[in-house]
């Protein structure tokens, strides 16, 4: 194993600070195309994922926290170091763990990931103007969890780079592939193509969703916070089923929904851990 | 229908105010056992749950948002109106909708919930160590989406009334009771005496979920994001088990997996919309 060969960055205006400053402020990949991470656990995650990690940061204070990685990294992954405060000042939590990375997730081509039989084929969703990154995240980690093969996101949701939603997926978000600004129109002509029932969550609609035969091949729809889906959508799709709650209950949150339905999907095939 | 009475508060040391500012920043309950609660949804949510709504505060803006409030309350209610600036110093969201209201829960005691045919008793949730409020939130609002009957938490549980839970919960607080600082030994003593059984969740345990009874009264474990449950009490509950997951996924964050346990029970029990 080489020694690591740390850079100090003294300034904040260096170009690497930059990099990370720019996407986590804009919740978007770096110009480079690189997802920005901070915290242990997501480093952690980028390097049991099939990502690749492109460069590492640590704040002087967590510094002996980048050996471990930079081993992992084999010595050659490029390695910095500031100090606490400039990693304050870029960082996208009140209290950050003083650990980042730059992490360039592997995106196969969106037709692939609908149709590779060891991907999860067969179970995808499709979020249509989801609003809140934490919950966008929390559905990327329910999708691996239950098997699922893709999340496609119509043109006008959250970014998935929004470190809130980074942080709510653990780690998903490195293993299941997110395609952006697909139009409904589009998703529905996919799911045809590729043989997947289109089923969209609406509250008081019927059937309800364990009712459904989930055992076909499905992408499920979920729709914005508050409002849903919108009407025209739900004309067009197969199906339409409600998650059967009390009395008196209107809705569950998206991320909650989504996971039901994901859960209720893996149930009925029987589960495959 | 009265005219409403409107007080305009001109100084941020009102004792009305007062009673916010302090509720807010400490997530707890007014020194006279009152919630706070800020947001147009929330103060709707109350008016249609059984709970007393004891005040009604607008920042100016928002003024004509309370003559609805006001009928609702038929004129009796003391309704109170400050300055933009000063709602916005107390508030617990950088982006307030500028309406608020102290509300007084109704808790029935521990036993009667527990024991209550019509109110869900054979379904409950006790939650340890949990310190996400958002997640303590949305569990909530699974909670009564499947027809739980009370919530328990553990003695260093966060509060039911930080204003991130109470958010989360979109309501659901001021219909499902909660019981802070029960501890452990006593839930399991609780559970035993009104024949539930003590079914704690946790990863790779077994059974899985769905393999298990959950016809019967049910109380579930939950333990703490991270770091789940202790392992003494994993020794002494009815039941470990896992929810199932894809290979290569540790877990599930603590409000999907408590929301897929309480799924699980109502649909075993053929829900009861």
């Amino acid at each position: 194993m080489k020694a690591a060969a740390r850079t100090l960055l003294a300034s904040p205006r260096h170009p690497l600070l930059r990099r990370f400053r720019e996407a986590w402020r804009r919740g978007e990949l770096t110009a480079d195309g690189c997802c920005a991470v901070e915290g242990q656990h997501l480093v952690e995650e980028a390097f049991r994922s099939p990502v690749e990690v492109v460069a590492l940061l640590a704040a002087h204070s967590a510094e002996e926290r980048l050996a471990r990685f930079e081993a992992a990294g084999n010595g050659r992954l490029p390695s910095y170091v500031t100090s606490d405060r400039i990693f304050r000042s870029l960082a996208p939590t009140e209290t950050p763990q003083g650990l980042a990375a730059l992490v360039r997730l592997a995106t196969p081509p969106l037709e692939e990931a609908l149709s590779r039989p060891s991907h999860g084929a067969g179970l995808a969703v499709a979020l249509i103007g989801l609003q809140d990154p934490g919950n966008l995240g929390t559905i990327l980690r329910s999708l691996e969890a239950f098997g699922g093969a893709a999340c496609l996101l119509g043109p006008d949701s959250v970014s998935p780079y929004n470190p809130k939603a980074v942080r709510a997926s653990a780690g998903s978000l490195f293993r299941v592939p997110v395609y952006r600004g697909v139009a409904p129109d589009k998703i529905l002509g996919l799911a045809r193509r590729h043989g997947l029932q289109a089923v969209a969550l609406a509250p008081r609609a019927s059937p309800a969703l364990n009712q459904l035969d989930l055992t076909k091949p499905t992408l499920f729809f979920i729709g914005r916070e508050g409002s849903g889906l919108p009407d025209d959508l739900l004309k067009q799709v197969d199906r339409v089923a409600r998650i059967p709650l009390a009395a008196g209950v209107e809705s569950l949150n998206a991320a909650m929904a989504a996971s039901l339905a994901l859960y209720e999907a893996a149930r009925q095939r029987g589960f495959k851990e």
